[in-house]
């Protein structure tokens, strides 16, 4: 499989919604996630733990993926537009990111997440 | 300066077509800049000269910068759209990608760009 198919693959999930679908049959079991602060989560379970804890701390709306981008022959990026209230304030806000994710061996190894500032 | 300093101000002279501002005055003398390809460019000059070498094979119409988003001490990301007419083709396009940028001592050292697979 082409780090493309990957690519596009994964998009097509986050654009259904399914990133747990994502998150449980194409990431490597020994993937490292990258926070916006640096704070690095080793490993898919954790991982999941980490979105699953999101989740419940926030109400979803909407999920909107641009891309896939390419560099080199093992790297891609997407630009996440996510519509949320988190439960702490009630309020709807949009949160903008940059995920930046590594393929190797048709597996994702490595996800990093650029965030915005206000967060 | 701060990174979200720097980043901003990326930024904001990007989003009035100011680029070539920024390459002169923000980047490093021995920045390296990566191209989707994988193809890295070392040097201020020699990269100023690749982006000269696309300004004069693209007519520019447009460019809006979405962004900065951080990642840990010295990593920001930005998302371009650049409305250009290849001189090769003359053909209005809509061209997307992810810049990651690497900032050390308020310049920037490395650029990554992140290309669609159409392009």
């Amino acid at each position: 499989m082409s780090i493309q198919t990957v690519a596009r693959q994964f998009v097509e999930l986050c654009n259904q919604g399914k990133n747990f679908d994502v998150m449980r049959t194409m990431y490597a079991p020994d993937i490292v996630s990258v926070e916006g602060d640096g704070k690095e989560t080793a490993g898919q379970t954790p991982v999941i733990q980490k979105s699953e804890r999101w989740g419940e701390a926030n109400t979803i709306h909407g999920e909107k993926v641009r891309g896939p981008f390419f560099n080199g022959p093992d790297e891609f990026a997407v630009h996440f537009t996510f519509e949320v209230t988190p439960k702490s304030t009630g309020k709807r806000v949009t949160i903008e990111e940059v995920g930046v994710y590594t393929v190797k061996g048709d597996k994702i190894v490595r996800e990093q997440f650029f965030m915005t500032g206000e967060r």
